[in-house]
């Protein structure tokens, strides 16, 4: 019971940090992604040419797009937390106004905080359709 | 030095999978990734409006292009793996004819194995331009 109790735990915690950044995020404010990123966080978008390594690259994207994002709607859907000792996989698609996303976030524990240690978003084919 | 030794022969392991089903993949043989994924494998690619969820939709998806791809030129770019315990993150960069993408794999460690838990497919900045 113990163990099954720890695994519902971090889940509950990975999702609760995911939704809370999230709700920063759509309203332009990259810092809460920021504040929970692994210093060595790598990261996938549609708009990069190439995967960016580290913190101060992501800083730097993210910098660039302060008050930009703005989210009327917005939605996680089919949430799934895969918890394997200290490091877990949260992937979701994410419904907005701003588009339909495929979402791959892997956490990884540091100390007593989860922290993302890679993010992954990219476009659903409606969207692909459209672009 | 034992623990060191255990993370890069962990690291090379499944660089090497990785690469030999690519190998298949690239001469339009998907059996080489549905060999090596786990019955829960949740997976993302461009052409999908959600996420696919069990190996029983992957390998429905991919009967359906078996032998349509066909890559003479490709790539595994800067290749970076982080291994923590019995999960491990795999990313990199997917350059071919086929053309350029961010590729992140979850890999889990069954057993005496590693498994592949998760794929996200997506196309670089260059290739959603020209979509």
């Amino acid at each position: 019971m113990a163990a099954s109790t720890a695994v519902l735990t971090a889940e509950t915690e990975i999702l609760h940090l995911e939704r809370k950044a999230l709700e920063r995020w759509a309203k332009g404010d990259p810092d809460g992604f920021l504040e929970i990123c692994d210093p060595d966080v790598v990261y996938f978008d549609p708009f990069q040419e190439k995967r960016l390594d580290g913190i101060d690259a992501l800083r730097a994207l993210y910098d660039g797009i302060r008050g930009q994002v703005q989210l009327s709607r917005w939605e996680i859907v089919d949430p799934k937390v895969t918890v394997c000792g200290e490091m877990a996989l949260l992937t979701f698609n994410f419904d907005s106004d701003g588009g339909g996303w495929n979402t791959t976030e892997v956490y990884i524990r540091r100390g007593a905080e989860w922290r993302i240690l890679h993010s992954h978003w990219s476009v659903t084919k409606a969207d692909m359709r459209s672009a």
